[in-house]
């Protein structure tokens, strides 16, 4: 059964595997006429490179896309879009081991189920953190179109090892104070103790996780439908779609089930001959429908399950208890790389939506 | 652009409105002979009723299925499973008057400008609670093939106005402790609580949240698939599409944001012969696929918004600012309700996707 | 696996049995705001009653539509529209015998080995000629919608028995020639001729089939897509969709494949400052893309199977060949009853087309 | 909106142009532990290079498949398999003057109105029959499925230029005799006759069409749905997906409109216990499902738009009445390169519905 498109309007299809010949994407119904480059491309997937150069995986990805189709004289024509990053040699060994002796927190144990063995498992396959990239490309995509309908998506690394960052209230505030440090954190101050505690992490070969959290400014009210095509369910199945994303919520989220319903609701009022609402524990989203505030999600994201540490496994051919270090070097945290994805995944369900109503 | 299917081997299409003549659903790929008829439907949607005496909505549906197509001789054909349940009288009046006054935390406002004054506005439209009984009985057909598949789907209330359940470790003790009282919840004495907070809550024209966790048992390891039809992803967007829902986590969930690796991931042990994990953080899925372990997935609902206190709002006619009273009674607390909700939710993906694999 | 919806913007969802409570469509993505009620729709249904009097099915449905869902205060909100209507006290019979006896030319034989026996076999089933009376529902909107578009779609009797009509060339002279005969053939001395054909068919118990032609006026140039989701693909899936179909051909058709690039080759050239072609050999559709001239379409229609004729068949229970004869009236010819189906089904797809492009 | 891909349980999504880097295709859903290779897939492509030598085109791609995903260790792992092969450089310059002149009997005109001048047009852009090449490709993906499944898929030339083959009874000397010419036709005499017509034509400066013939032997009965989702009706749409096809028709197809009940249907008999009809018109598909026997179906090429000869058209820059003549050398007749291309569609949609049933 196929399953690796998402979208109806801005559909993605995304292909390749880890330790493959690539990872790419093909994104169908992107709109013509839209300025589309490998620069463009570039730039969003070099945001998804490694930047903590104490803490992040030691594989060194060039990630040079290479645009195949849908865009002619620098601009889309309306055809499929195709994408794709090449890989790069990588030593593929050390997965023969944690195919028979799966990975506790990675997916080696289902897939080996979910496949017959069929499966292309070096460097995880397609459940490697690297098929983001296709997210990543789609998503470059995606935004190009959002700029033009007045629409930013912007992430941000919120919590990580569960130090909160201070946000600053302003849009402005925080890209420009993200952009200051390796953490893609908008609190300067938050951002060197998360680094401090993954690079601690790191030194016990142990892994943290964290949050992320995503404004999208600038969506009208209106966008998206009741029941079973929800602006928040779509954002959410993207969300969940990127691996070790273990939790996703809108505005006040989880803390909206302790509130009462005069502290949660949204009273309106008028700003500049504008409906807004007083508050935004709705994070932008009524009833499945955009309401004109900004969006606001959160994503937490699990610990990196690859930890040096040794960790209880099942030797799967022997059927037998045994134990398992991981060898290399690895991300030990991957919430700043997931920043740029999050955005991606967000900017093309927005892309997707607004493009359903022909807005 | 059509917006009202979900699925791809178990497709559920929802029509109709609160007010309008029926709420009703179609479910198109259901496996054929399985044991199908009124009084299996009416089971789960009687679940949805109103329980809270003193706290729930005074509107009093009787809610009676009725089975227009796709059974025949008490099983199911292959053909669409055709289901409704017809409104009765209700008073619309008010909604004339949220039309153009906007209730906080309902989707009146976005509503009105999606659909330009166009949509069937009356008790909430297509936005209306009311719409759950679609997935309750799409649900109810899942659930008889999940049966025939030996997986169980069970959900409960965790948490409402901040008071939280001790849940009893095994399912059997879950299920019949939560039958025992009108909150649907594992422990009596909390359930006590909670009944007292909502009961409060509804004196002062007030209301509250609350989580709701649902398990999964039985289901095989491999269900699903990475990237874009992950089983979570899956699952969270149709949990999402349901009214009031804010976040949505599986396992650990945000809770994993704050452990380490070493803590989060979950080892690998046999028993009697079978792989299984020691700990269950992951809450049953790793890269999108089912591992065999139990699914775990909290939902959490808002309050209610329709609350008698005034409220502060804008009159879009004469674009001023201006107060609002919600006259009638209103459920104080949806927990209760959205268990069977919840329940129906989480079937129906699953039926989805073990079809996929044509298990 | 689903398989009863088709399109994209406008999807057409099918439910309901020959024999069963009821036949339905749910149309999802139907723009709002166009005026629908039950009169407009009951018009297309009553075009699809028998009319040939001495010759059509002695089975007299009222046919009368119930709209459920999707329309308030008399216009479309976007939300699905459902219509059925509601199947009459029949005499299901016969069909026991069929069922094991299959009958030549129906769906017997395949219809139990693709369910198993579990189909409901009553009148055919889900295999009825009934079921157009879905199409005919769905294309009742879709003709609305294309009204306002100035979009046209004329469809009319070409051949029965192998009488060929000569058709007018202006749509208004077809259109009103058509309605003057109970073979909706625009060609008065061919539509005698063609009702004699059926009744001698009738008289000897056996029955015959003929061509359906139906144009598409006012279709604006460029609409569809290449490859996958060309105009005329979709044209003629729907098409084959109907029961009895058995070839599809547009403009110069099949006899194209005698013609050389010169004579096939519809030249342009310039008509009141538009572009037009001088002939019409592509049909209006050049590319999967239409041409802005009329989409011309033929529909091959075979002999109703259902003949009183002895037939040889076989004896599924005892696997031995045997004969059969089958009872009660039947259509001796179904194409002027197939005529608003044609319609219906060309309108739903031009409708769905030109959603997609938000023209 | 999305519209480059096709299938359901086997999705095929369609990429690239004419000029530009490359054209391939994505094919999601394929059952894993499959033997595919390079040299499978290059093998069906060599089949659909010019064999005319005097006749067909001068552009001379070696049309080396690379494939991207998806295999692994020789096997189908259930992930995309993305193909391509990469284009060469070739002229464009011609282009430019057609762009404005649209060729008769091309998609220039249409495709200008439909992408406001945005659309790649070098060589046709995504409207060339170079596009077919992606139907091959994953035509043959799809043959290696059904050929695990005892299906074959069968095409031939039947008629050229008005000449008919006669076709020999079993497929075996099908396949053989059409293997020794270089119309692909089944009948030695006719084939020769052919192949001086399109000699004819050429020299004249003009192009001839034909009908393909396919035969899908040793389908089960079962495989389709009523409805929406007919074996009929999904074959008819992917073969409409090709360039140039005009017309679709089953068994006795257009011919069945002139018979009458009695001779059309397929009398049921017994042949070795297994159930067969005396005769085939329903060319294997009746109510939209396969019936076991062989599915027969017949497909219209219009002739070759691209003719030397010189034609009128419009200049649409001017808005003026002017002439064209395509430089360059163009198959005379496509036909035989059709060949492949009918087969790989057929097979497509074949995988695609045995896919679905799960058998």
């Amino acid at each position: 059964m196929s399953g690796n498109s998402i979208g109806k309007s801005f559909m993605v299809t995304c292909f390749g595997e880890s330790h493959g010949k690539c990872v790419g994407v093909v994104v169908d119904g992107c709109p013509l006429g839209l300025e589309v480059n490998e620069e463009i491309i570039q730039r969003e997937l070099d945001r998804r490179r490694p930047r903590l150069e104490r803490v992040s995986t030691s594989r060194r990805e060039e990630d040079k896309v290479q645009l195949l189709s849908g865009v002619f004289m620098g601009r889309t024509t309306g055809a499929p879009i195709t994408m794709l990053v090449w890989n790069r040699d990588v030593d593929s060994t050390p997965y023969d081991e944690y195919r028979w002796k799966p990975r506790p927190g990675h997916a080696d144990y289902p897939a080996l189920i979910r496949y017959g063995g069929n499966n292309d498992y070096r460097g995880g396959g397609r459940f490697s953190g690297r098929l983001t990239a296709a997210i990543v490309m789609a998503g470059a995509i995606a935004k190009v179109y959002l700029q033009a309908k007045h629409v930013e998506v912007l992430a941000y690394t919120l919590e990580v090892a569960g130090i909160r960052a201070q946000v600053p209230p302003t849009p402005s505030d925080i890209r420009e104070r993200a952009s200051r440090n390796v953490m893609s954190c908008p609190d300067q101050e938050a951002a060197k103790r998360m680094e401090k505690a993954v690079e601690a992490a790191r030194e016990e070969g142990d892994s943290v996780g964290g949050i992320v959290e995503c404004l999208a400014l600038g969506v009208p009210p209106g966008v998206g439908d009741p029941i079973f095509d929800s602006l928040d369910a779509d954002l959410a199945k993207m969300l969940f779609d990127i691996p070790a994303v273990k939790g996703v919520e809108f505005g006040s989220g989880f803390g909206a089930a302790r509130l009462k319903g005069s502290e949660n609701n949204d009273p309106y009022r008028l700003q500049d001959g504008r409906v807004v609402t007083e508050t935004n524990n709705s994070g932008g989203i009524l009833g499945g429908l955009s309401n004109g505030m900004p969006i606001i999600v959160r994503v937490a994201f699990k610990p990196t399950p690859s930890i040096s540490k040794r960790q209880r496994t099942v030797d799967l051919k022997r059927m037998e208890e045994t134990e398992l270090e991981i060898k290399g070097r690895h991300d030990a945290c991957i919430v700043p790389r997931a920043v740029p994805v999050v955005e991606a995944a967000v900017a093309v369900v927005l892309a997707d939506h607004i493009l359903r109503l022909g807005l």
